[in-house]
């Protein structure tokens, strides 16, 4: 058969649902949100280490690996950091599609960025976490040094100090990072997570 | 324990090593390329299929779910199809991360580009899959009505016709789709895929 309609299109692709189907899950997106310094990859980290464990399919998007790749021409602009969030809704939509639990771990601090992203997939395949941790707080940690260089003026734009943080008002769960250790507070998201997207197989 | 170093970074995150010990398989780019009508999409699903069925985690990227989305503000100009393979191929880099066969289907005329992708992985990570298909057949076929638009001038930069295709030279494999049908290249693909990243569990 070398005839030149060999190849047309198929009909048959893998879709979301085959992945569903073989998974025994639903995939979706575990974005997290909050201040620089309140915890959000930490915990990311530590939600994906209890889903994995239970055999879930998953993966991190947070600052390492979009930064320098994905989003490496992308700057600190206004405009800048909106392309920023709409690339990584896109790519975390894309491992939905794929059948995975993505967790993203932005500071994502607009909250018209982040209702977009929750239209980009189907209804509840979006989980907002808000890592709620008083300002003080993470300043005092300052892991990165970030909000030293801030005050000094060497950062501008620093959600917290000269850039405004909109609180989520319909987060699907807050943990407050300032009174739980990381374990209870993985812990509590987990199951709320495995609970919302279990199937049977 | 509500102290302000509640959260400090965790050493412990799945990594690489841990989805493929998960998995069983190596994790890769399936990067076909080739002219427009050459049947890469048709290859790229049907190849995902047989790895699906084998139990291997799969993702195809293609026009259908980069150009609305991720890729959406990215033009045809020469600096934005370089941009558009660009993201393809980082956003192909964190499937591998995240543990899967990824399976791309863009014509990426540019040896450069297709080289550049190839170095964002480890080596033995990408497979360039030309789809071989002269481009009379493609024409013949014309199945999105694109070669009779770029005669009429009503495309510029028509790979083909008027912007050059840069065939592969060291691809992995070449598969003619004008002498083959595609049940058959499919499982060409998919039997030299599985053998090269194959591990016990």
């Amino acid at each position: 058969m070398a005839s030149s309609t060999n190849i047309t299109h198929q009909n048959y692709q893998i879709n979301k649902s085959d992945r569903i189907r073989v998974n025994g899950n639903q995939p979706c997106i575990v974005w997290f949100t909050g201040l620089s310094g309140s915890g959000k990859s930490t915990l990311a980290n530590a939600v994906e280490l209890i889903l994995f464990e239970k055999g879930i399919s998953t993966y991190v998007l947070d600052g390492d690996n979009i930064r320098n790749g994905l989003n490496s021409n992308v700057d600190f602009s206004t405009e800048g950091r909106k392309e920023n969030i709409r690339r990584i809704g896109e790519v975390a939509k894309l491992f939905v599609d794929a059948g995975l639990v993505v967790l993203t771990a932005f500071i994502s601090p607009f909250k018209s960025d982040r209702d977009m992203i929750r239209t980009l997939v189907e209804k509840g395949e979006f989980f907002e976490i808000f890592v709620d941790c008083p300002i003080e707080v993470c300043e005092q940690r300052d892991v990165k040094g970030l909000y030293k260089k801030a005050r000094a003026g060497e950062i501008t734009d620093f959600t917290g100090i000269s850039s405004p943080f909109e609180k989520p008002t319909q987060s699907e769960l807050t943990v407050r990072t300032s009174e739980m250790n990381v374990k209870d507070a993985s812990t509590r998201i987990a199951e709320y997570i495995l609970k919302t997207i279990a199937h049977e197989k």
